[in-house]
């Protein structure tokens, strides 16, 4: 298995430094006096397509040989990474071919379509989303850039990390949000480099806790029906990014949907600022005192902040519902 | 009438350095294909109490004698001065007194109370709150801080264009909403000192164009019965304010409803960053084409981001109501 190393990170960086924003550090005094700690959020739901995927897709787009790219890039993705992609492959001059599922939220299928990408819909289940990305390829010769588990996708996401440790203060934690592991493994890498004695930590919500399952048993166990709002984090590890997480990652916990809820409440009415549910999940586990912050500098990895307006956890007659 | 110069605002911006905090400058690449121009937003939602309102009465609070400060201070305010005046005057640790009508927003009352303030509820109309705080200046001997219509006040606000064109570019357009004229007004006499040739022009929600009115009328014509979404800009301009105003402002225009909230959405889809319906008004003005922008480089003061997250006007059932 091919896993990248650091100088595939400060590569990563060289390949997206034009692309991408430097996002920047946001901290509030009012979370810090409820928390009991002292927490740097890095603000990628600025990022370019409102989230951190577009490091990982620029960096993999850039990666590819003028061959190669020339038959385009494709991907199923049920959101950020399909935007990102399509962004990617535009900033190429390239095709991008995306397979999402028909009940992906409005808000980011606009927001793909809107970036020059050609969606194929299908039905929502995984078997449905390979087999129509396997003709998709077979039709245009398209490389396949898997959302996460993929090595130029976790040297990009990795590079968060790098300018947070840049950019910020010595960090004693970190935490990211987990779903296939793409920003988790990327980060792990960074860290192990960087910042050694920092903790890092994985949060990831109870209703899709393959990864906190996946860690205790030593090897990966896919999520089945996962449910949560938290909808970046539906998707299973992949194996590259499970072997760095098990030997790189100090523990993973898992949070409430009530939690993910209010930290994302929280967030929006103290920092003014968006950020989508899966993006709150490791304030939601702080909330929980499920981490021990007290003193500590702890920094979190905002992933993203892209959410629909129309469908809010804060309407007194919110329910939430199965994302496939 | 005493009406504050530049030196005064360079003093407030001594008084206040170390309790406010220097907001940052942003923009958004998609927002300047879309409308055509550089837009720079000074974001005062990132103030403390969430809103701009805190410069003017940190400056206030500070300014007041030994004496008179151990009176404590009062106000009427529907909202963000009211948090405001609360915070400041906890910060010089005196009491703060707060009238507030019953009907304002539940956020706005809590963070009121949570910042220490003593609320006196009354019903919303301008006589009962006039009547409320006389009785309560009578009774505690506080010092009345208007929300707007105050030499100190004014010259707080001013401090945030000043920072703004310390830290970013040449301004060729400046656009601020006006309600009370506090904001406006501090501006006007930043710019008319810093930047004369920076084109001022005050953006106000078409319900409640008592600022557009009485600019063209040359004299107050205070609105009744303002109706808008905007709850901050539903004051009528005070006399100070409008005295600044109709030498130092080079313009008024005034927004439709839809515009203030497509331009209140666009901002939190496309910056990931919360904003009042008061702040959306320039934006908004510049979706309807009031303003040309083409290769200017614009200033937008982001007033506040101080919403409620259960009645946002982006449900489809979204209606507006009548707020006093």
């Amino acid at each position: 298995m091919n896993i990248p190393r650091y100088s595939d990170i400060v590569k990563a960086h060289s390949n997206l430094v034009q692309f991408a924003y430097r996002t920047p550090i946001l901290s509030s005094a009012r979370i810090d006096v409820i928390t009991g700690g002292k927490i740097y959020c890095k603000c990628e739901n600025f990022q370019k397509t409102g989230s951190f995927k577009f490091r990982g897709a620029v960096n993999a787009v850039m990666s590819l040989s003028e061959g190669a790219a020339g038959q385009g890039v494709a991907t199923h993705s049920s959101g950020n990474h399909a935007a990102a992609l399509a962004l990617a492959a535009r900033k190429r001059g390239i095709a991008a071919y995306v397979v999402m599922p028909e009940t992906a939220p409005e808000i980011k299928k606009k927001a793909v379509a809107g970036y020059g990408a050609k969606i194929f819909f299908c039905t929502p289940s995984l078997e449905a989303r390979q087999a129509t990305l396997a003709e998709v390829i077979s039709e245009t010769g398209a490389a396949e850039i898997h959302p996460y588990d993929n090595f130029h996708v976790i040297a990009g996401q990795g590079t968060a990390m790098k300018e947070m440790l840049e950019d910020g203060p010595d960090l004693d934690i970190a935490l990211v949000p987990v779903g296939g592991g793409g920003l988790l493994s990327g980060t792990a890498l960074a860290l192990t480099h960087l910042s050694p004695r920092t903790q890092l930590i994985g949060c990831e919500p109870e209703g899709a806790d393959d990864a906190y399952r996946s860690f205790l048993q030593g090897e990966i166990i896919p999520s089945i029906n996962p449910l949560t709002i938290a909808d970046g984090l539906l998707t299973s590890l992949g194996e590259r990014n499970f072997a760095i997480i098990r030997e790189q990652v100090d523990q993973i916990v898992t949070v409430s949907e009530d939690s993910i809820i209010a930290a994302m409440r929280m967030v929006w009415e103290r920092m003014k600022i968006i950020i989508e549910p899966s993006s709150a999940v490791p304030l939601g586990a702080i909330l929980e005192g499920k981490i021990d912050l007290r003193n500590q500098r702890v920094g979190i990895l905002i992933s993203g902040g892209n959410v629909d307006l129309e469908k809010l956890p804060f309407q007194p007659n919110y329910t939430s519902e199965r994302i496939a």
